[in-house]
C-alpha cells in the first residue's frame, strides 16, 4: 500500500479536473514591460504578383500558418494579456513571416546584396546560401551580390570589395564554418555605404550582423530615406550570445553551446583524474550567460555556473571558495563553469576607455583570475590540488552549424527574402515563441536579452548543479 | 539608382510605419479546433512545504517565470483569440510546469519508480538520470526504482524484474544511446501493474513511453483510482516521430533528423559520384514526416521528400518520376526523401490483421519499391543510372542524446518530478510555444501531430527541393 | 608474499636477459610464398633535375630516410630471412618512395590526368587534391586534367568527359566524401582510352581504383607500350576492404570501419534494450573480413564475428546458434558482426552468371538470411527474442576522411606524383611495413590480402569475442 | 602526341624491369644507430600449460603470425643489415608479443594490479579495460585490482588506495576519457611500492604511463628483485606526443591529432574571414612534433609548422615573420602551427630550476610570444591584421579513444597481459613497424623518438605547407 502522501490530507476524495486544491490562487499580475512600436516599415504599396502566388493558393490558414494579416501575440499567459487591460483585438502582436501574394520589387529589376558583420558564428554561410537560393530559385533574381569583409567591403578606402554569388558558387560553402564573405568590426560611414548602393544598383540589401550591425544598417536605412532611394534594408540577427531580445534563440547558438560541452567534458574528465581536481571552463558570453547555461545543462558534471547576469562573491561560508572546498571534499572534484562576463564587478574598477572595433567594452579576463584566486584558495587551505584551465574561444565559433541550426539558417533566410522582396524595410527577422517574426530594428536593438535570475532556465541550473541560489 | 520596384507605384512617398499598403486586410478567420478538456487531475490538496521552497522565494514573477497559477494561452495569434469569442480571461490555457512551494507527497515518505516503453529514441537514459537526480538532490526522495524491460518488468509472468537506481548507478549512462533499463513493447494487465506497485510501495510512477504506453498508462491511473490508491501516475512523452500534439518537439527529435541528414548527405554523394546517379533515403515516420522534413531541410541537396501527409502520383507530366527524370537531366543526378509511412496506399490494399505487438499496423515497404519503381522507370526511358538505397533504420534511433536534447530531457525530468510530487497525476509534460507545461494525458493521445500541408514547415520544404506543391 | 608463480619452479634464480627458460627454441622456419618480381619499369633515364632537388639536398640518409637506391626488405623476421638461402644483400625487397633528384618528365611541358574508378571510399578526394596540389606547387606542372564517371570519360561513346583541376578548384573538395570526378565501374576498350591521352597531351596518368581498375591501367600501360607512347601511368589503389596485398592498410579503410563500429555500437544499444535482444549487423567485406575484425576490436560488444576466409556452422552444440543461445542466456542480449562475404557457402550453389559492371560476382545476401535462420532458431527453442538488423552499407563508403586517411592520402599522392615524374609506370603506391614503396601492378592484382585465420589479428579477435576458433 | 619527356632520352627503349637508368646506384651504407640490448627479462621458467594453449593449437606460422621464438628484425632495409655486418641469422630483432603455450603464473593463484600514470591521454580506459578482460576471461585470474591516483596510492602517505576492477565495473569506462584510476605526477619511494604489493599479494603489476613513470617501474623491478619477489612489472607506455623510440607510434596519438587538426581548421576559418587574417595554433609536443607535423598534413591549409626538433629564425628574408607576410599578401591570409616546445631558444635563457612534478623542465609559452612578435611586425610594417590565436590544450587529451586508438588499446594490453603471464618483466609492450613486440624497458626510456629533420614525415610536411627547409 502506498503511504507516502501528506498526513494531514483527509483523503476525502480526487480534486479530479480542477485545481481548487492549489492555495491562493490569486493569480498576480506580472509588471509588464512597455510595449515598443512594432509596426514594420514598407518602401511602399505591393502590386506586383508574387512568383509564389501559385505556391500560396495551396495554402490554408490553419494553426500552423499564420495569415499574412494576422498577428504574434507578444504575450502567452493569461496573466500577460489580463494585465494589458485591452480588449482581446487589441492585443500587441508581431507580423508574421513568410511570401506574399502581392510583392514590392519586381523580381526580373531586383538586384539583391549580402552583407556579413561583426564576429563569427556557426551558420552565417548557411544563411548566404539560403539567401542566394531563395532569390533565385523562387523569385528569379539574376543578380545578387555579396559585399567581402563587411562594411569595409562598401567604401573606396578599403577598395569596394564585391563578389557574385549564384546557386553554384554557394552550393557547397555551408560544410565549413565562418563566412566566405569575409567579415570586419567597426561600422563606416553610411553615405558612403548608400553611395555604392546606388553604383551596384542593389534593391535589396541584406545584413546579416549584431546589435552594433543593426544600428549600422538602420543608419543605412535613413540615409537610403534621405535621400528618398526605395532600397529594402533586411536584418538577420547574428550572435553567438543569444542575447537578441523578442527571438527565442539566435542561429549558431545550439552548435555553440554544444561544442561548448564538449569544454566541460573535458574539464570534468581532468578535474575527476586527479586527487582534488578542479576544473574551470570560460565559455563565450559578454552579457548574456546563455552558452554558460546551457552548455551545463547538458553535463551533469558542473559544480558552479557563474553568469554576468547573477553577481556572486568568493569569500565566507556562502562564497564560491567554500563551496568549491565542500564540494571537492565530497566528491573529490569540482567543475566551474564562467561566462567570459562574469565577475567583472570583483576584478577591478571597469575602464572606459578601453573598446574594441565594434565599440564594445573590453573585459577582464575573469578566467586566469578566478584559476589563481581558487589555487590560492586550497593552497592556503593546505590542500593540494591541481586545477586545469580551459578557454575555447574562438575554437566554438568558427564550426560548421548544426543540422538544427541549418534548418533554422534556411529558414530564416527564407524570411529574409520574402520580407524584403514584399517591400519590407529596417526590420530584422527573427523567431518568436516558435513563429517565425518580423521585428522592426529599433526594437531589436533596443535592449538585451539575458537570463532572467528569476526565470526558469536559470532554475534548471541551480537544480542541476545544486548550487545556491547566489554565492553571498 | 533603384529602379526594380513596381512601375505602378506612384513614388508618391512611404508607408512607413503602418501596412495600409497591404491589400485586403480583413482577416480571415481561422476555424479552430474544438478545446480540449486542459485540466489537470490532482491526488489532492497540496499541504506540505516543499524542500524548494526557499529556491523558489527568490524567484519573482517575470516574462521568464511562469506564476504557478497563470496559464499558458492556447492561442497565440489575434485571429484566433478573436475567433474564440470569450473574455481575455477567459480563453483556453494550459497549466505551466515547475516546482510548488506547496506539494503532496512527503519527500521522506515517497518512493518513486520508473518504466521506459517502447522503441528507443536518443534521451531515454539522459531522462532516467534527470529524475533519479531531481529526486534524490531536490526531494531527498531516499529510493528510486526501475521496472526492466518496459511494462513487462511488472507482471509476475515475466518475472518481476526491478533495480534500484541511485545518483550514482546513474552517472554515466546518459553517455551511451538506448535504455539501462530496457524496454518491451504492448500493454499488459494494468491490474497486476498496480498490484505490483502496492508490493512495492510506490507512490509515484513515471512513464516514458510513446502514445500507446500514455494510453497504458491511463488505464493504471484508472486502476489506482479505482481502488482508492493515491500514486501518482505521471508520463513523459517520447516520440521519435515527434508526433504528439501541443507538443513543440519531442525529445530525441532533433538528435534524430540529424543523423538523419547525415543518410540524406551519404546519398547525396553516392548520388553525385555517378553519371546520372539517384540516391533514395528512407526514413522514420508512420504517420508525420517531420524527421524527412527536416532532415531535407538540413541538407541542401534533397530533389523530393515524400511524407504521408501529403499523397504523392508516380506517373504523368506532374508524377515524381518525370521530376526525377527532369532532375536527372538537369543536374545529372537527384536525390529523394521518403517517410516509411508516405505512399502506403501506392502499394496495395491494407492488411488490417498485421500488426506489430504495439498494435501499430505494420508498413507495406516503401523503400525497396520505390527503389524498383524509379528503375523500371529510368530502364524504361532508356537512361543508364544506378540507384542507392539508404536506410539507416535502428542506427538513428539508438544513439545517445545531443547536447540540445540532453538539457531538453533535464528539464523535462525536472518538470515531471515537481508535477508528481505536487500529486498532479494522469498528465505528460511537454514544452508548448517554448513554455513547459502539464497535459492531460487524455489530450497527449487525443490526436497525432502532423506535418500540416498548408502550413510553414511544408512550405519551406517545397520552397527547399523546389517539388511542385502535390505530384498529381 | 606473492606466491601465484608455478609450483614446479626452483627458485633457483633469474633468468634475466636471456630467454633459455622457454622450452623447445627451435624455430619453425616458416613456408614462405615464392617472391614475385618487384622491379618497378620505367620509361626511359631520368636525365632532368628535379625542381625538388634543393629540397633533398638537405636530407641524409636516416633510419627515417630511405636513400632512393636502397631496398625495404619484403621480410622482417630472423626465421624468413633465414629461409631464404640468399645472402643478406640479395635479400628481396621493394624500391622506396620519394622524390628522385633526377626526373624523366619535364614539368614545364607536362600534362597528367587523374582518373577515379569503381566504388566510392572515404579519401578519394584528398587523393585528387594531392595530387593536383603536389603537382602545381612541386613541379609546377602546368595543366592537370580530371576525367569524369571513370574509365567511361574516356571513351567517345559516353561523349570525353574532362574538367581542368587546379589548386583552386580542389580546395575544399576534402570536406565532402565521394569523388568530385564522379565514378564508374567496369573497363572501356583500352584502345580507346589510349586514344584520348594522345588526344588530350597528356604525359602522366593517375589511375585512382580497386584491382578490376588496376589490371584496366595495366592494359592502358601495355597498349602505350605497343604504341612507342612514353606516358606513365602510375596507380594509388582504392578499395575499402583493406584486401590489397604488400600494403599495409589502404586508404579509407579506417575512416570506413570507425563507422562500421558505430553500426556494432547501435546493435548493441538496441540488443541491450530488449530481453533477450540480438543485433545483428552485416558489414562490408566481399572476400576480406577486415572491418569486420577491427569494427568489432574497436567496441567490446560482439560475441560472434563472421568473416569470409573462416567457414561456420549454424547448427549443432559447436555451431553458432547454439553459442548465440548460451550468450544471450548468459548476458541477457547477444551481437553478431557478419561480413558480407561470409557464409556464403551456407547460403546455396553460386551462381556464376551474376556478376556486376566490375566482373564481381554477386554475392547472397548473407545478412537477413542470418537473420531469418536465428530468428527460427530461438523460435524453435521458446525463447522470445527480437532481432535487430542493421546494415550500413553506402553510408560507410561515402563519407570524408578522417584526419589519419587525410593524411595518409596525401602521402600517397605524393608518393604517385614523385614517381610519375621519374619515369615510373605500370606501379602502385602503398605502405608496406609502414614504409612508403613502389609496387609494380602485376603483384598488387596478382592476390587478395586477407584476415589470416592463422594470424594475430583473429586471435585477437577470438580473445574479444570469446567465441570458439571455429563455429563446426 | 606525348612530348613532355628529356629532350635528351634517345627514345631508344624502355628500360623495364631494372633501375640502370638511375644515376650513381652505389647505396650510401648509413651510420647505424649502436644495437641495445633487446633482450627480455623474465622471472623463471614457464612450466605451466596456458589456458590459451588450445586457441594456439589452432594457430600455424604464416606471414601474419610470428613464432614465439622468431624476432621482428630492427632493421628493415637491404642498406641497413648490409651495415650491420653479421650473418643473417644473427641479426638484431625483437621478441614478439602473443600468447606463450607456456606460462609462469599459475592463473588460479595470481592478482594482478593496474597503476595508470602521468598526464591524460585518449585510450586509459581502454587499456584498463583491456587488461581486466583479458585477465578475467582468457587466463581466468580471480582478482584484478586498481591503485587509485597513479603511484600515490601505493604509498601511505596518500593513504593506500585501491579499488577492485571486474568486467562488469569497467564495461562502459571507455566511453568517456581520461582515467577511471585517476592519475598523478611525479616518483614514489619504490620500497613503499614493493610494501604494498606484497601486502596485497600481487603478482603481476601492469603501469601505465611515460618515461618517467617507466623509470620508476625499473625501479620497482630491482627493489622486488633485491628481495627475491618474483612480481612482474610490465609497462604500456603512453605520451600523447608519440615520443617512445621502437613503437611505430604512441596509442591515443591519432586521436590527439584528430582533435589537434580541427583546432587548424578553426584557426584557418577565422584567419580566412577577416582581410589580412592570420590563425596561430599551439599544439602538444615538448620535445617532438608529430601532433604538429600529422594535424598539418590533415588540414591542408597550413603555411608554417614549428617543431622543436627544426630550430627557426623569426627575422631576415628568410625568416618566419617574412614568409607570412608574402602568404598574407599572395592568400589574403596566413595559417602558423607551433609545437609547444618549438623555438625555446629564441624565448630566452632556460631556467634549469623550473621543473614539474614529473621532473619535466618548465616551457616558456610559444603561444602568446608569438602572438606578439607576429603582431609587431605587421604593425610595424603598417598591415592591419587580425591575430586569432588558438591552444587546445587539455581539451585534446580528455577526448575517449577513436576506434582505431580503441582497437590498438585492447590489442596492446592482450599483449601486456601473454608478457606478464608468461613471467616476462622490466619490459613494455609496442609496435614495431606493425608488429606487436616486447621491449625492455631500459630500451624504451633510452632515448626520444622526434621527427627527423632528414626523413620523410618532415618533407611531407615541407611539400604541404610549402615552406622553406629552414627559416633562417
Amino acid at each position: 500500500m502506498s503511504t507516502a502522501f501528506s498526513d494531514e490530507s483527509d483523503g476525502s476524495g480526487y480534486d479530479a479536473g480542477h485545481d481548487a486544491g492549489h492555495e491562493a490562487s490569486v493569480v498576480e499580475l506580472p509588471r509588464l514591460e512597455p510595449i515598443p512600436d512594432l509596426s514594420i516599415r514598407t518602401l511602399g504599396p505591393a502590386r506586383i504578383t508574387s512568383p509564389m502566388a501559385t505556391l500560396l493558393d495551396a495554402t490554408r490558414t490553419t494553426e500552423h500558418y499564420i495569415s499574412e494579416n494576422d498577428r504574434v501575440l507578444l504575450d502567452d499567459t493569461l496573466a500577460r494579456i489580463s494585465s494589458r487591460g485591452v480588449p482581446a483585438g487589441e492585443l500587441p502582436g508581431l507580423e508574421p513571416c513568410g511570401p506574399r501574394r502581392k510583392i514590392f520589387f519586381d523580381p526580373a529589376k531586383t538586384r539583391a546584396a549580402i552583407v556579413t558583420c561583426g564576429g563569427l558564428c556557426p551558420g552565417l554561410n548557411d544563411v548566404i546560401a539560403g539567401l542566394v537560393r531563395t532569390l533565385t530559385y523562387h523569385y528569379r533574381v539574376r543578380r545578387v551580390v555579396g559585399i567581402r569583409n563587411g562594411y569595409q567591403g562598401f567604401v573606396p578606402g578599403y577598395g569596394h570589395d564585391v563578389v557574385d554569388l549564384t546557386p553554384e558558387s554557394v552550393r557547397d560553402i555551408a560544410t565549413d564554418g565562418g563566412t566566405v564573405l569575409g567579415t570586419s568590426r567597426g561600422p563606416q560611414d553610411p553615405e558612403e555605404i548608400v553611395d555604392c548602393l546606388e553604383q551596384l544598383h542593389v534593391n535589396v540589401l541584406f545584413v546579416v550582423g549584431g546589435d552594433g550591425s543593426m544600428r549600422g544598417a538602420m543608419k543605412i536605412a535613413r540615409t537610403l530615406e534621405e535621400r528618398g532611394l526605395r532600397i529594402a534594408v533586411v536584418g538577420i540577427p547574428k550572435t553567438i550570445d543569444n542575447d537578441i531580445p523578442y527571438i527565442d534563440q539566435s542561429f549558431g547558438f545550439q552548435t555553440a553551446f554544444s561544442l561548448a560541452s564538449d569544454a566541460i567534458r573535458a574539464a570534468q574528465v581532468e578535474a575527476k583524474s586527479t586527487a582534488n581536481g578542479i576544473g574551470l571552463v570560460k565559455l563565450m558570453g559578454r552579457h548574456s550567460g546563455f552558452i554558460a547555461c546551457y552548455a551545463a545543462l547538458a553535463r551533469s558534471g558542473a559544480d558552479a555556473v557563474l553568469i554576468p547576469e547573477v553577481p556572486f562573491a568568493l569569500d565566507g561560508e556562502q562564497g564560491l571558495l567554500a563551496h568549491l572546498r565542500r564540494r571537492v571534499s565530497e566528491r573529490g572534484h569540482a567543475v566551474v563553469v564562467v561566462a567570459e562576463g562574469a565577475g567583472q564587478e570583483l576584478i577591478g574598477e571597469p575602464d572606459d576607455a578601453a573598446r574594441d572595433a565594434s565599440g564594445n567594452a573590453k573585459l577582464r579576463d575573469i578566467g586566469p583570475w578566478l584559476r589563481r584566486r581558487i589555487g590560492d584558495h586550497f593552497s592556503d587551505a593546505g590542500i593540494e590540488t591541481s586545477i586545469r584551465y580551459i578557454d575555447p574561444s574562438y575554437a566554438i565559433r568558427s564550426v560548421p552549424a548544426n543540422p538544427y541550426d541549418s534548418v533554422y539558417c534556411v529558414r530564416l533566410s527564407q524570411a529574409a527574402v520574402h520580407a524584403a522582396m514584399s517591400g519590407r524595410t529596417e526590420m530584422v527577422v527573427g523567431r518568436y515563441r516558435r513563429r517565425f517574426v518580423h521585428i522592426p530594428m529599433s526594437v531589436a536593438v533596443s535592449r538585451r536579452n539575458q537570463v532572467d535570475p528569476h526565470g526558469d532556465l536559470w532554475l534548471a541550473v541551480l537544480e542541476s548543479t545544486g548550487q545556491p541560489v547566489r554565492f553571498a
